[in-house]
């Protein structure tokens, strides 16, 4: 096993070429991570690994953006478990993307030349950075939304490596509807003249408009309408009146500034291309693509997996993870979380979280893993 | 009172200046108007006019939008009632919009001069106009979104020349969610370098891609995510291949060559000056400004009014409809309709919709009116 990071400290490995789902290559590809505790048990067999998956934005700094979750003494005790938080194969935190150098070494990076990357295909880089590490299995891979997905493409596509999995405000596939408002995204990106075919990195020039009015709409897919009224509701931004005779972008109502403060603020640290990119892979999702279709795929699933998701989500609906519940060949658990915030609830309902994550834990140590099973199943065949 | 227009016929009539909430002025207002049946009854009294009011990009062609519901027979019988549905003010359906001649006659339109319209404009309009027709009461208002939203703005501006209303997927104000999604349609046509300011009219250019990426995105939230996933899923358009080694503006969803159909289909029919001012004047529905707030306002509602909602419209949530329910001083009668189709359903779900119009005429015959009771109160009086 190889010596993993400092704790909580950025580093990258190197894991070759990833050749995509759909037919495309890209080479010396790189795997960013972050990991907290220490690793205990079989690398190959029953250890102490939990595989954290982010969301769209997010960033190997689990221990940043899920606080209230990792840590000495928290649901994900890293006094116990050792916690490792890869970048996605596409995003722009450290693992390789479209603003990544390319392997040409004459300056440009990837740009246009990346190509379109699936949930899949993320899962397949991540597993190839595990074996790297030296592991060939893990206690439990969990994630929210992209990673929700990615965890749950984890236990179709590496059963065998997979002890439990925690799948959180996700769906088996991506709906009609997110498909429309994903791609509403994607072009307000693709559409901005700075984004020059997806070749703007070093131009001076990058599609900051086009990111921000994305970032913009999905924000209001991401909270609910009832928080996001309960906070704004027709207030006026301070010093502005959006109630004058002729209509002014500069006279705002509160929650238009607080829209454009989410979209500039993303601008300053996540690349359009990426975003493209991860969206992209999101119109994707589909366990059921190649496997004889989506209930056929979860019924095949053998890893306790627990689902999760949120009352008022209206980007995953409930009844998507009531789906998943009842389709799953291998249902550890449902839980919902209850409250007004929408799908980011499973980033910000910090108590409610608390105790589906150590529920889970629990579930953990009390539910026998396929492996339990196929180990039984062994000793009744000597 | 005024001969009417010829059953089913596009007319207009001149109401003069309209001096908005706002402090602006537009002079020489046309309204347009259709009706269908014969007046009957006293024009300041008791009579059987219906007013029906359309949605956002509605036209007054109410006999085809509504084409199950108005005609002989039907639940508003036109053999009984007269069913008048004008365009509302800011339109460009024959009613004075950003698109009508300016007064200057120099042959040019009002464009940016056109101011910003609330929605208590737009009954102030229609009030002048059904005066100039010589009615200073009808029997009932009724209409859905920005319909519904005029619908109950008539039984606080003017109670007295309203007996009923039936007010359909509606809320006492806009949420800040729907002021963030509809702010983000605004800004995608205003920022259409095609819109010049608002007086696009006549270059030879119109921020048609704008338009229409608004109306993708409003389609998003007119309809429900249950059914554009049952009618699209994650097909692939018909000869294109949306999960192709590169993403690619041409290989798409299924559902989003249906959303660029639908954006399409608005540009060919719809102004684009006239869709950010009726959009604007939907952010700035209140029916609480100047009146003590929300609640008070709607307490203070002496109309007897029954409301509808949609258990899946995610844009005027049921939630919304369930406050207008508890909080209106004159509650008629409250029904929900039950659809995967989302705000929509109001148009689409013809069968509920029968149903919920045959019950609130018949309600308006058992319940007495404001004026009822005004007269029974005279009586006990002598």
């Amino acid at each position: 096993m190889r010596t993993l990071a400092p704790e909580g400290q950025l580093a990258v490995v190197d894991i070759g070429s990833v050749h995509t789902e759909a037919g495309a290559q890209v080479d010396e590809v790189q795997i960013a991570y972050r990991r907290w505790g220490e690793p205990a048990g079989d690398p190959h067999g029953s250890n102490n690994i939990l595989l954290v998956e982010h969301a769209l934005t997010g960033d190997t700094d689990a221990a940043d953006w899920w606080s209230e979750a990792i840590g000495p003494g928290k649901a994900l005790d890293t006094d116990q478990w050792c916690v490792i938080c890869t970048n996605a194969l596409g995003s722009c935190y450290g693992s390789t993307g479209p603003a990544s150098a390319h392997p040409d070494a004459d300056g440009t990076v990837w740009g246009s030349r990346f190509p379109a990357v699936s949930i899949r295909d993320m899962v397949q880089a991540e597993h190839r950075f595990l074996g790297e590490l030296g592991f060939s299995r893990v206690h439990a891979v969990l994630g929210g939304s992209m990673g929700g997905a990615r965890a749950l493409e984890w236990t179709l596509l590496h059963p065998e490596q997979v002890d439990y999995a925690l799948v959180i405000a996700v769906s088996a596939r991506a709906s009609a509807w997110q498909i429309g408002v994903q791609t509403a995204q994607i072009t307000s990106i693709t559409h901005d003249p700075a984004w020059q075919g997806g070749d703007y990195h070093g131009t001076g020039h990058s599609p900051d408009a086009g990111l921000a009015a994305a970032r913009r709409l999905a924000h209001l897919t991401y909270r609910g309408e009832m928080e996001i009224d309960e906070r704004f509701g027709t207030s006026a931004q301070t010093g502005e009146n959006p109630l004058g005779p002729y209509r002014a972008d500069g006279e705002r109502f509160a929650v238009q500034s607080y829209l454009e403060h989410q979209g500039r603020k993303l601008t300053e640290r996540f690349d359009a291309a990426s975003y493209v990119t991860l969206t992209e892979a999101l119109n994707r999702h589909d366990v059921g693509r190649g496997r004889g279709g989506l209930n056929k795929a979860l019924a095949s699933s053998t890893v306790p997996t627990m689902i999760v998701g949120v009352d008022t989500d209206i980007l995953y609906p409930y009844h998507q993870q009531e789906h998943l519940s009842r389709n799953l060949g291998n249902l550890l658990a449902m839980s919902k979380l209850s409250s007004p915030v929408g799908h980011d609830a499973f980033l910000v309902e910090a108590r409610q979280m608390d105790r589906v994550l150590r529920n889970f834990i629990a579930l953990t140590h009390e539910t026998p893993s396929a492996h339990d099973v196929a180990v039984t199943r062994g000793d009744y065949d000597i």
